[in-house]
């Protein structure tokens, strides 16, 4: 495989844009650029193409209403209005429960929360990476304003039974608000809210061969939120700023080919994730399956490898034209250890030496096929130069 | 002029999105489409155009550092920002002043602080459309935590002079941040904050010919804000949300061409506006212009037609292939009369008939000549309908 051809296992991160969404946006940047709020005919134009798009992401998320969906301009712009939305119409309430595998994005708005008099119960995950859903049902009391639990984690593609988690949530308060961040779920899996009791759920279109920098938040019915952007009338009032005409429609297209695609994710893509993880698990003696979750995203697969340095197979992935990454992007660069791990309890010893690789339509037999292949030479050269040469012993398996 | 050559002059509610601009922004979304935060050679092509964008904005702007760049989803994310994270970081004082004619955007944000203990003074304009400067300066105070003023306004294209504003509020109290909202000015007039006590200043792209869903906001060195969107690193932590790299390289090549047009804008654009307006004037005996102020943008144009109701006349505009408007887009279908207009003292008699022209390079002497035949004959067909058969007299001058 050359170098031209990027072999891309971030998707997680990010995902190529598919051409067919390009496609659609194209024509509402220089024809059809009418504001959606005015009143002649272009605007109508414009108007009729955001209303077709919110039917769009209400199929896709299965709500009742179109009502129910709102534009934002990114998944942490989805979270921080369900979050600070719900809380600012609930005062009196100070108690929220979340997980401790959170997205940071997330996670970083508790630990502000927290410095305004928020009480802020993180859930713990097991070894595998499933969500304790015993403890977060004791956590769950009178005070208890939000439930806040992602859909399925970034880094090692488990799912959490939030359907589950709402049953159990509103038996227990039924005033509680229960928010979803369904960012790495959307598109990988089938989300239908209406078949649930969560109150607002997240997405972001770049995680879904969307464009970056458009997000949508279902909020159900008659949960009342407080905008994040206040301003002008648009979104019922719920989010102020012209809309994004180009990003809807191109995210309306990306739920639309993924709704399309599911099935491929399911079976194909799924496949090659297991032969990829089967081969790197069969081929390098010190690799260790990070999640072994009850259930996984398709695309998604985290191993860590004994005694070797995260970054430097990255580098080395790079260099053989393989892109994956060691945790979220948002927290990349740092030299913290993953705080998803080390909540499931990864020892040290693969804890820095973990990789995430996360798939797409668009991967083939031929980049698992090449990577699986590449990957142990990589791994061996590392452990060569690692100070842990008694741990480590011999490296492949022939 | 046939309706297929739709004569737009709305440019004050949103612009074409320059082809150029297009081509700039189209290799990032299925090519170069990396996170800019991981680490692979992907995500540095990405991160390099965010940084080189950052740059080009910072020119714009005539900011001093590229630093003091942060990119936002919209003008109304920007004002958000800069309003919510200046008070955010100074609790203590409750005291703001705005203008009364700011954009609706901002005096809803505004209306809702009202309601959480701020106290607000709404500085007048007189009937050309300018600024009480004199007013502005009397309502300064030690408590004063925020002067939030536009650069230009919206409907009339009144330019408030902000660099003077900055002075006089620094002056008197030092602490005092100083907001600038620069949607109407950035692309029409040179802005350069570096030449003024400004520590604030937003823009938005689909303004000055980029997409919708893209704003900057100057923040100056040393200048605390505390994040409306809060959770990733990115924007140095002040803005979560993954970048949007097409659009952040959009607006900067936007901001470039509007650098390299500012000339045209200021002679030939203007030339158009100043046809127009004198045209409809000395054509309609009933028309009359709502703004002579100072300096105003030389792209708006604003005029009111007694006894004549503004949405028919847009419909009737529209019928004939030409987009107008009768004020901000954001409240467009509302039949509350202009705030801007009633700040001004505009007499009822034109207050309902209020039409804005708003011009842009696309603008051609066609489209203007058209306009100047066409819209007498709509006025008079109008006028015919009037109930104020008597007070309208003659239309036309001929």
């Amino acid at each position: 495989m050359s170098l031209n051809n990027l072999i891309y296992l971030d998707n997680n991160a990010t995902t190529k844009v598919d051409e067919k969404v390009v496609e659609a946006m194209l024509p509402y940047f220089s024809e059809e650029y009418g504001n959606p709020s005015s009143i002649y005919d272009l605007a109508h134009t414009a108007n009729s193409a955001v209303r077709r798009s919110r039917e769009t992401i209400k199929e896709f998320l299965g709500a009742k209403d179109s009502k129910e969906i709102l534009f934002t301009s990114c998944g942490s712009e989805s979270a921080n209005t369900a979050i600070k939305g719900v809380l600012e119409l609930n005062k009196t309430k100070k108690h929220i429960i979340t997980s401790k595998v959170e997205h940071p994005c997330v996670l970083n708005l508790y630990k502000e929360l927290e410095k305004h008099g928020y009480k802020v119960d993180y859930i713990g995950v097991d070894s595998s990476g499933d969500l304790d859903v015993q403890e977060l049902a004791k956590k769950v009391g009178k005070d208890t304003a939000l439930v806040s639990i992602m859909y399925a984690n970034n880094e090692t593609g488990a799912i959490f039974p939030v359907k589950e988690i709402a049953d159990i949530v509103k038996d227990i308060n039924p005033e509680t608000k229960v928010f979803v961040d369904a960012v790495q779920a959307a598109g990988k899996i089938p989300v239908n809210v209406q078949e649930t009791k969560i109150d607002l759920l997240g997405i972001s279109a770049h995680k879904f061969h969307g464009p970056k920098g458009i997000g949508a938040l279902y909020v159900k019915s008659g949960t009342m939120i407080a905008p994040l952007i206040v301003g002008g009338h648009q979104e019922r009032g719920k989010r102020a700023g012209t809309e994004n005409v180009p990003y809807i429609v191109g995210m309306a297209k990306a739920a639309e080919l993924a709704m399309e695609n599911l099935d491929d994710e399911l079976c194909r893509v799924k496949k090659l994730r297991d032969t990829l993880e089967e081969g790197i698990l069969s081929k390098i003696k010190n690799a260790r399956l990070n999640a072994t979750a009850k259930n996984r995203v398709p695309n998604t697969t985290n191993i860590g490898f004994l005694y070797i340095e995260g970054e430097l197979i990255l580098l080395h992935l790079n260099d053989a034209g393989i892109c994956a990454s060691s945790g979220s992007a948002c927290t990349s660069g740092s030299l913290e250890p993953s705080h998803v791990l080390r909540a499931m309890g990864v020892p040290f010893t693969s804890l820095h030496g973990s990789i995430r690789f996360s798939l797409s339509r668009y991967t083939t037999e031929e980049d698992i096929n090449y990577t699986v292949q590449t990957l142990p030479h990589i791994i061996e050269k590392l452990a060569r130069i690692s100070p842990f040469q008694k741990e480590l012993g011999e490296i492949l398996n022939h």
